[in-house]
């Protein structure tokens, strides 16, 4: 089956929210067999609702609609569909029972707006989708094979809707139609360079493949379809198998799995503890290690060193500054060490480098020097990022990240 | 004029990412006097790609596409606009030229692989959008009074684009009808209780106003049109005051301000410096000062002192933490001169809490004790956010960047 996703609202188009309920539907639709092709944001005005489901209804096997089922006067989405099915509204008496009800329970006067009566309407090729959560009951119009999905736009409706009253409907729908999705996560590669490893792969419809450049590096993303889970997986697996091989050591995990998670697992499972020193990156890189819940049990502690004397303060060799500068492969091992010893880790990381725009002392912007240290050994590497503030911190701290990782799978258990 | 918005990127139809890229558009066409009618998100196919251009062309004085501008086969964004003005792409040399410097400068083997030279490409309705920030560069295409912009997905290489090299370009050309909009920004009120202090301002057209529960607090947004900037600035006006005066000392900010940058520019003021020891905010704190460029003028550094030990390590006296607990007023006041004495900072903010989401030595999650301290005086204040670990993070940054910005107000300046 092939779907669009309609969102209604001029609130969007201004900008004043962003649509999450299309993401939302858009997640959960290939796991149920059923492909968008199209998301769609429209205004709310009768001619541009009516237009956009009538394309819908031309190119497409089912339309989701959010939004526009309120009570208001450009709340239009009932009378738009009604128009392109050719059908009248009419008040179903039980639907107006149910709603009075709804108002009664919530108290105050007790009794409905007459404003909320459309709510209570339906056409002849409408089934009813219950909405215990607000007051816009939604609509599954079906007719002529051609299924058109009305939700409200408040998520929390919609998301409840969605999971009781839609996707056992859609489940009885897609027969034996299984889509399979896997994200494969590089770094240190660009899109080309990685791209140009797997190019034959590229250009196919089943297994399709596509490829993304992200903060923390170039994703590969294989989306597959079969008649049933085995039929999938057998079409995912060689494909997920050929590109592990051709990028080898640039993959560091897969599908929603954050470079973070995966230090600190691997933390958790050697028994090891972290500290850190930061320059450039001042802050982001303790901020990332502490998004993961329980990392208090690994993570230690971390300085932000931002300006030479505080590196000092906090254990870095002030000669060390003066012989090699600041932004240097030196420091960043001293910071590296200072953190470990400092707060008696096991492990400890150093960055230093610059994040603003500007070459500061001949040193080009973008360059950051990383250092990862163990009681046994120190590691430094220089990367040169794109000079973007925000970029060259998100980027040095997955790279050191990444180093940590490496340094600590060489580390022999201590246990 | 009237525009509309093109994504493409299968992986946004596929749920895997949330176009943001839109909405920012979205948010700022008004204020350039063009009305946003439809956006729509587009899979990478060439098919899709060139159908949705045409449609565009037809219904729409100007369009923004996003995505689709990368080195890979699945990028075609070029290819469909050059097939919907019938022209044909060919290698422009200064643009390749470029390309291959962009490489050179990057390092590596320096050498531009092979799939990036249709990034150099052209076609003759084309003028050229640089972006510093990657290798795609932007098309501005222009023919029959109608308008493609097509821009790189990545989110911060299109804002930059959209700055400064779209944004003039749409600046020379919106004539006579001027929108503007106006966010005022408030902290430490629910969006009802903010809501109900200007209720009757909502339900109208023209000024239109919103209301948006944000991190940093609960945002009002007001739109106006008018023939000229003076009459719509005339509507604005009254709106605004208004809303000033309702809300008081809850607002602090407008538009883009953000509130690392507000303290900023306050310290550079009065030539006052900062230090900061984080525990359950982990980083945050110290990474949003220094999102600020130029932050390092005032800002010396910070500890995250995620352990008691570490606390202790950096000035903490363990007696205190062991009278009161570490997650205390006093320990918070601790923090916040320790950080300024060792670091010999006029201005110390401290940060003790429990992020996580269940209790902590009978502490509730969600508490927070957020400290400011100078030479003349500590403050501390107890905060309870919603007990989830991201929310808990930035609510508590953005508290204490809201008590240190009051207290350096109340500071006599030292020069």
């Amino acid at each position: 089956m092939h779907a669009e996703i309609l969102a209604f609202g001029t609130e969007i188009l201004m900008g004043e929210i962003v649509d999450t309920n299309s993401s939302y539907m858009a997640r959960r639709l290939p796991s149920l067999g059923i492909e968008t092709r199209f998301i769609s944001i429209v205004g709310d005005k009768m001619e541009y609702l009516v237009n956009a489901l009538k394309r819908g209804v031309e190119r497409s096997d089912i339309i989701f609609v959010t939004g526009g089922l309120g009570p208001t006067e450009d709340d239009l989405t009932r009378e738009a569909i009604s128009e392109v099915f050719g059908e009248k509204m009419e008040i179903d008496q039980e639907l107006l029972r149910n709603l009075e009800d709804f108002f009664r329970a919530r108290g105050g006067t007790g009794t409905m707006p007459e404003s909320n009566r459309k709510q209570a309407t339906r056409i002849p090729s409408v089934t009813i989708l219950s909405n215990p959560r607000g007051t816009a009951p939604g609509w599954w119009a079906e007719k002529q094979n051609k299924i058109i999905v009305a939700m409200p736009g408040v998520p929390n409706e919609l998301e409840r809707m969605w999971e009781f009253e839609v996707t056992p409907r859609l489940r009885e729908r897609s027969r034996g139609n299984v889509i399979l999705a896997r994200t494969i996560k590089t770094f240190g590669l660009s899109e080309s360079a990685a791209g140009d490893r797997v190019k034959h792969l590229f250009g196919k419809d089943n297994p399709y493949l596509g490829i993304y450049a992200r903060q923390d590096g170039i994703h590969f993303r294989i989306i597959v379809q079969g008649k049933t889970s085995t039929e999938a997986e057998e079409i995912l697996r060689p494909v997920e198998k050929e590109i592990n091989e051709a990028l080898g050591e640039s993959v560091w995990g897969v599908d929603n799995e954050t470079m973070e998670e995966r230090l600190g697992n691997l933390l958790l499972d050697r028994h090891l503890s972290l500290a850190v020193m930061e320059s450039c990156t001042g802050g982001l890189l303790a901020s990332s290690i502490t998004d993961v819940p329980g990392s208090s049990t690994y993570f230690y502690g971390g300085i932000i060193a931002y300006v030479n004397d505080a590196k000092s303060a906090y254990g870095v060799d002030p000669q060390i500054i003066l012989d090699h500068g600041a932004v240097s492969a030196e420091v960043a091992q001293a910071m590296a060490n200072a953190a470990r010893e400092t707060l008696n880790a096991d492990i400890g990381i150093g960055i230093t480098g610059i994040a603003g725009e500007f070459a500061v002392n001949g040193i080009e912007p973008g360059t950051v020097f990383i250092s990862t240290s163990s009681m046994a050994r120190t590691e430094c590497a220089k990367s040169l990022f794109p000079p973007n503030r925000p970029l060259v911190k998100r980027r040095a701290v997955t790279q050191a990240l990444l180093q940590a990782y490496s340094l600590v799978q060489g580390q022999v258990p201590i246990d």
